[in-house]
């Protein structure tokens, strides 16, 4: 399972990742990985273990690195919880490594955290090589539940959860609850149609990631409008349960407020789809 | 010179780009070019002509892609232009490519832009693979000259220029007139000792750099404090001279503003290295 500190999860259908080999391992560089996608053509991002640290690949995509997972955990997580008021039940599709429930955890506000995670194997070799992000499974607030997300929000009453955070590969088109933040910049003008309240794209650099960034799209459901790109709260540096989990790395009211500035290239496309 | 549309300067000295080939081409996957630098030891950057268009390569580092060069000019251009109300005279400290002369020919308060730039292959070079950048050599405002930056500043006069632009891969540490601009974050706290008025660091996305970033230093001598992060007039829409240029792809004065907000990792850096 762990090659030169690379941590997979075998491809079940036995997919190619588009090398040509059946995963990134020694493909391209022996002894490193290389991420080639369809999704990304012409392009090939390769990390030698010693200078990422460990790093979690599905299907041949990089999913997280030690070095720089901070980036995309606190900011798909402190961007949608610092928008809304007094977040008391959050719900999170996916994120079986724990990263995302480790930065949920730090509000004090939160009095429980659902977590629907496809695959129970994520969360297995996770403990066994992140052990620090998943010890958060052990906070009486996070309930811990394998299998579809789709599903599990089928069976959830409408207005449970204050947020929904989709860290998967995959927008999740279904979702109709609360504040959703997904990556997906591609389902702009569908994401309008669903959602009813406010739509808000914002993106950050994750350097592992391919182009080096990734985008979120914050949306809300009937009700007041959100103002997502200026905060209604800070995380409360004074918040004795925030100070036990460390200082944050990458996300601050600064950066949250610029990550929803654009490049004019950007702009256009989304003004394009929604008009 | 050109292969797969990979634009390369042949690297005088032989040295190896640390990959143990001569170049990059074809070392790491064929038909490709794979940039691994020893400054950024443990990663490698692969592009294939077709995505990211002509490709100019120094001595093993990507310089510039028709793809996402906008993000890099009009950035490196724009943020220190925009700070100052009316620039007279720029000159550009390397820059042979044509870029930043390009976005720098967009003011039409502009009277006078000087480049210095040590290497006339890559002039000749731009000009066979890149001729609309250079074709802004053929604006009687620009002077170009073949040669040493260092050594061009020291018989000009102190005063002459409104902004320096330095454009190249290594920071020249004996500028000492008007706004500075260059690219690294090693040297903030020498720049600082440096230059007398405001000092600070500004940073953007460009994928096919290491990381997917890179960083700005902008400085101003004695006088008025200049507030960098604040532009002081926005490029005109409305004016002539600048819409014969095309639209702006990547600047506009919300990322000029944004790209001084900085994770929080980066700030602890900054802060250690000034206090």
């Amino acid at each position: 399972m762990e090659e030169e500190g690379i941590v997979k999860r075998p491809s079940e259908g036995g997919e190619s990742n588009g090398t040509g080999a059946a995963d990134g391992i020694s493909a391209v560089i022996p002894g490193w990985f290389s991420e080639m996608s369809p999704m990304w053509p012409g392009e090939a991002h390769s990390l030698k273990s010693a200078t990422y640290g460990k790093v979690l690949v599905l299907d041949g995509v990089i999913q997280v690195t030690e070095r720089d997972e901070c980036a995309y955990q606190e900011m798909i997580t402190h961007l949608p919880l610092c928008s809304i008021q007094n977040p008391k039940k959050v719900l999170v599709i996916g994120g079986g490594d724990g990263g995302v429930l480790r930065e949920v955890s730090r509000y004090s506000s939160i009095e429980q955290i659902d977590i629907c995670e496809i695959d129970k194997m994520v969360v297995d070799v996770s403990k066994q090589f992140f052990p620090i992000w998943l010890s958060v499974l052990r906070d009486p607030r996070v309930n811990l539940h394998i299998g579809d997300g789709v599903a599990f929000l089928k069976v959830v009453p409408v207005g449970t959860y204050d947020a929904v955070i989709v860290d998967s590969s995959d927008p999740i088109g279904t979702l109709r609850e609360a504040i959703l933040l997904s990556q997906s910049p591609r389902l702009f003008a569908q994401v309008g149609q669903v959602f009813k309240g406010s739509v808000k794209y914002a993106w950050t650099t994750v350097p592992t990631y391919p182009s080096g960034v990734i985008g979120f799209m914050l949306c809300s459901t009937d009700g007041p409008p959100v103002d997502f790109q200026n905060p209604v709260h800070r995380i409360d540096e004074r918040d004795e349960l925030n100070k036990t989990k460390g200082p944050l790395k990458f996300y601050n009211p600064e950066i949250h407020y610029a990550s929803f500035c654009l490049p004019s290239f950007a702009k256009r496309v989304i003004s394009s789809k929604t008009n």
